[in-house]
């Protein structure tokens, strides 16, 4: 059983790029935060509601991981900011390789805010370090209450929970009351912001914890 | 990088012991069926409604995988078939090893019928035979209608696609006609059922499928 000791390695040289990263992100004063969610949670939409918020020649940038197609880069890139596809091709999450050759023709200068949207899998990609400087976690309610016990590395890694769609509330049988306690019993003190793309609500409370935590980048730089 | 022949050997080692399960099963005229979805897409909920329609001496039994917590063989055992819970502690998928492992204490001799819930993951079981008869994929309609496209190795190799909770489509914007599209434009001919747990609507052919299959099997013997 040779499989472990390569996990390790594979995971040891994703960290050493993601050291490389982080240490670029901070030189360049970028806050980059890397979401996370089953497929279908509602990720691309977020940001297609956060993009469309910012004002022209905000200095925000997104790369977004797929399997397959570019729907979300094409989708994204709509609202005039720099949006960039990785088409793993099969892999079911980003490493830091992928994002540090995607970012190699943007100029990091002209960056304030990098949002990495990943691929769509609640599992795999909470291993693999991208530098950023949080993790979020998004869960449509439109999925269950039981989601941070049966998944709780993903959880445990993540500064802020996005609970989505919850314009779903009355038609889904769907606790956010357990929901909470759940994810708080993974992780104690984790942020929690209940969001829905199509009424907007909790919209505001996003956007001010995305200049909240680039303040922190800022002055810890 | 000797990390593809490390994954071709892991895979081989695993088509070898899933290939001695479908052989077992074969001999003992087992329908096995595979069900794969996303996180929260409402497998154990199908599951719940599929057994609690089964009359008492329905020779069936469940296996079902996560990432941690028994909770979905606890939610399944109350029907009074075999339920057992395999915790993969980490691991995004189930194997052929795991799965054969949870078999030994079983006589497969009491079976006709054996129900698999994979790890909620869209990605990784796909590559990870468990022996079956069909690997079906399980899509909710509040998880968007471009997810075959952007997922297409599970729909590719998918008998039956289960469109869940149908109950929703009201509610949220899935254009149900274009996922059947783009699940058939990824895999031509693919079965494909509407279902809501919540309604009960497809319900009934969801069972003459299983009936179905599982005849196909018994006379294949």
């Amino acid at each position: 059983m040779d499989r472990i000791p390569l996990e390790k390695k594979v995971l040891s040289e994703n960290d050493r790029i993601a050291a490389r990263l982080r240490e670029s992100y901070h030189e360049h004063g970028i806050l980059c935060v890397n979401i996370i969610s089953s497929p279908g949670s509602g990720k691309t939409s977020l940001l297609e509601r956060t993009l469309e918020r910012f004002p022209k020649g905000t200095r925000v940038a997104v790369l977004t991981g797929d399997i397959q197609t570019d729907n979300d880069a094409r989708r994204l890139s709509r609202f005039g900011f720099p949006a960039k596809q990785i088409t793993t091709g099969g892999t079911c999450h980003l490493d830091a390789l992928r994002v540090e050759r995607a970012l190699a023709d943007w100029s990091l200068d002209s960056l304030d805010l990098l949002i990495i949207e990943n691929v769509g899998n609640l599992v795999c990609p909470s291993s693999y370090d991208l530098g950023e400087a949080a993790k979020i976690v998004m869960l449509s309610v439109a999925e269950g209450e039981d989601k941070p016990l049966k998944y709780p590395s993903i959880f445990a890694k993540s500064e802020l929970l996005i609970l989505n769609k919850v314009d779903l509330l009355p038609y889904v049988p769907f606790d956010i009351k357990l929901a909470r306690e759940y994810a708080r019993s993974i992780h104690p003190g984790m942020e929690i912001l209940e969001v829905s793309c199509t009424t907007g609500q909790g919209l505001d409370q996003w956007i001010e914890w995305l200049e909240k935590r680039g303040k922190a980048v800022t002055s810890d730089k």
